[in-house]
């Protein structure tokens, strides 16, 4: 095992804005104010993504962790 | 593990309204009134969302937990 | 945790008429005879509805809990 | 929990005819010879159906539990 | 529980010609040469079929469980 | 419970050319280098095959277990 | 088993370039910063490739485990 854990990831993002991917293609950007190790995630002021375009802002947002595929600092 | 938790944002939408993303691409959006661990969830004047525009009423609705994509308080 | 359950729901359904929707988008409308801790649901009287209309009788129909996606009393 | 079980179905089912719906849309209808506490089902004189249709007799045939999305007595 | 079980099907069909499908819509043939409590079920003389007919031979092949929709013994 | 075990074929199957079919339709051949208990699974001098056509070359490459259908020496 | 173990690919891969694809037909190409034991995973310099070309840069980038396909070194 490699010193670095992933999820050290989630733990510098607290507070930071990311991108997270969802499984059928749904992608959400905001400030990440929450997670757990099922990797539920809640996100501030997020916004839902389409084709690198704003959709629409949801404001807070819990994303359930299976539903997750990745997860980037921006 | 940061002090604030995913959890939070379910307990603190009870009686309040959300709107709930679930696999597939359906959407509801009505007054959080149960949820459990598993995210199974309880909707009161619950409406179904098809892009943006309500498409029917369901009254109560019980979400199973593993269908559940993400939980927005709106 | 809320002092109401999501499986109250299920439990004040029984004997009455309740639509489910189930993952591939099939939805059936019956009364609740049965159900466990799985989900696993048995109707009475079901019908299988799509876009709104009835499309077949079914009588007695057992539906696998992990297949839900959604339970409304009608 | 009521006191009526969803597995009551399938035991009431044994020797009789039964239509199975599985995940992608398949659906099986033949005469219940055997299940388990996993759901997966054995079907004598089975008949794979399609848009109501008999599509081609398969004989005996094993379902495997996970896949099951519904059982019915017909 | 009934005293005939789904796995004696497997069992029986042991150096057998059967037609198994996976999800996807992918379906063998072939002659069961093992299987174990998972449903991993390794086929000889296995041939993929489209739509009834032989798209290939495979020789022998490995089928894992949970892809596993169906089996039948043909 | 029959004697030969599928995981024989994997076995078998070290230092030799598989072809491996994943969800989604990808398969792959290469030299199977490596397995363990989850059919993860390591080819050597693979290939991402299409249609019956190579694609391209991978060179090494980890499958992970949970998202292959079959595997089959060739 | 043999010798060889499928995570020794991870465990020789970290630093280094690798290709990712994923559950929905995603795929990643990135420095491995760090993995863990469910296969999530973290590339630095993270490009998302859409057939075969660079659609856009990600930075570091955290992959859920449960969506990983494959892993390659390039």
């Amino acid at each position: 095992m490699p010193e670095k854990r992933p999820f050290d990831v989630l733990n510098s993002s607290l507070n930071n804005t990311v991108v997270i991917g969802l499984k059928g293609g749904v992608e959400f950007r905001g400030v990440m104010a929450a997670y757990d190790v099922h990797m539920n995630i809640v996100l501030d002021n997020a916004e839902q993504i389409v084709n690198g375009e704003v959709k629409r802002g949801m404001g807070t947002i819990l994303l359930r962790g299976d539903s997750v595929i990745y997860i980037s600092p921006s």
